[in-house]
């Protein structure tokens, strides 16, 4: 059929011969009861509830693919969608997705871009179930993911309490400072721009944050002070965190920030797609997370460190 | 805030304020236990299972805003996921959108756009529980769709038997004939310049099928001759309809079609995005289903009518 030719455009293949071509071969997991091919897709809820969250990825706007190949981008766009479900404590069970490009859009590419989904979908151990392929004048790549809380509360982001220990897991800043050295055309900290290009939410990190009492939860794709903002305000508390908990972060960045002349606090502080996650504990956090500060005073969500506002950005709006 | 003000653009008002607006004063159904502000939405899958499907609109390749108001988009973007979720038979729960769109639209379109998703999500009983809002060239519109299949089987595509009733609820050609109208710029035949621009699934006729036993069931999106081409394929049957089970759809756009010089026959055939239902029946189809055919012989998935090939074209795909 037309959608074996590698060297074929979507439009020469067309819809559904690519289609084919994107579900062919892959291995679902045991709780996909229905996977692709039909109207809607069928999945497992084993505790009676799902958990649910989408986000949408524009060309040129979170991903440029002279940067990024369709294996990375479709990476990026199914772990920005993990990590919204480990923010709740939850483990993600399945993904749909929408993806538009232009009909001149070599196949290979789309092929490519599922690859890159599968292979993170495979390490969050969830399947990618259902879709859509539509024209569009850029690529356009929208997720929905889907995650079994297996019988616990959703941690929120409004339940932390006066005198938790916030903590976090996954790195920070690292996104920002890949970023930034791609776009001032700086060849080195190859591991840097790499992890700009594909985040690394520390998966499972979630539900074992909620089974060691989490208060509140959120993951951090605005930047930590935008996030954590987040967090204090839904509590109606206030957050104060030590340059003490941040120095592995910072240091990682130091380098890097000599490089471009910038601040590496304001890459840990507001660098957002990293895809860490922050929570609070009234206990002591679990392993493989990180102890940056203490919910303080009763407030409207101010975000300090070492009692002191950070004159920078906490991170990024769209628009 | 910002938000506030009607006047203001999405980049004056800022994704957060805007977000506050399109999320106020919404009532959520009793099954959405946790709806928009958290990083996921928690919603109930009673029966253990969730049925899940997506669909994107581009703007002027799925709708355009000089036809459309943003009212009427909300409302095609959650009818078409809804047909998804009837088409297996399933009752819609919620719906999470993904919105890009240019910073200098309208705070107040994005307002009448949700307002429209909200009409529609009210329709099937449905809440919107979350999305995401980007910064896009054009519109675009990214929609999932969870639903319940209530303990019932899905009704699939491939389950149709030798001998089955084919049947239709909803119409057809409708939404081609509004459309072609627009396209030719003919300003009559107000009702089916409005069904192109809003279509109207047959609401709780999915459920209804599959309690009446449907072997196979999927909305006419594409076309009639095209989506029952899957059924019949994925079925491994022939379907042969007949032009008296339909004349009361050529009847109802034979006017329209005579003043633009077209077929009213193949818009019915081939017209797609009314979203009617059609499945397969053993036995009698239930109320409000009309039959329009016989699933014959044992086949590669040819649909016929009254045993002749239809020269016209099936239906539409992407690209």
């Amino acid at each position: 059929m037309a959608g074996d030719d590698p060297g074929a455009t979507l439009a020469e293949s067309g819809e559904f011969a690519v289609i084919d071509r994107l579900v062919a071969g892959r291995r679902q997991p045991p709780g996909v009861s229905l996977g692709p091919g039909d109207d809607a897709a069928v999945v497992a809820a084993a505790d009676g509830r799902v958990a649910v969250c989408t986000d949408m990825l524009i060309q040129d706007r979170h991903f440029r693919l002279d940067w990024s190949t369709p294996y990375d981008v479709g990476r990026k766009a199914i772990a920005q969608n993990a990590a919204d479900i480990e923010a709740m404590g939850g483990r993600c069970t399945a993904f749909v997705v929408g993806f538009g490009a232009p009909g001149d859009t070599a196949t290979a590419q789309a092929v490519e871009l599922a690859d890159g989904m599968w292979h993170e979908a495979d390490l969050v151990g969830a399947g990618i179930v259902g879709g859509d392929m539509v024209s569009a004048p850029q690529w356009v790549i929208s997720v929905a993911a889907l995650g079994d809380l297996e019988g616990r509360d959703p941690v929120r982001r409004g339940g932390a309490g006066r005198g938790d220990t916030v903590a976090v897991t996954g790195d920070l800043g690292r996104s920002e400072a890949g970023y930034t050295l791609w776009h001032n055309g700086i060849r080195g900290f190859e591991a840097l721009r790499r992890r700009h290009l594909v985040p690394e939410p520390p998966y499972g990190q979630g539900r074992a944050a909620a089974l060691a009492g989490a208060t509140s939860m959120t993951d951090v794709s605005d930047g930590l002070l935008a996030d954590l903002g987040h967090i204090a305000a839904a509590s109606g508390l206030d957050v104060d965190l030590s340059w003490d908990g941040l120095h592995g972060d910072i240091d990682a960045v130091t380098d890097a920030a000599a490089a471009v002349g910038a601040d590496p606090r304001q890459w840990v502080l507001g660098g957002g797609e990293d895809h860490a996650l922050v929570a609070t504990f009234p206990a002591s956090p679990p392993p493989g997370w990180r102890p940056i500060g203490r919910v303080v005073g009763v407030g409207d969500g101010r975000v300090t460190v070492d009692g002191a506002a950070w004159a920078g950005t906490p991170g990024w709006q769209s628009y």
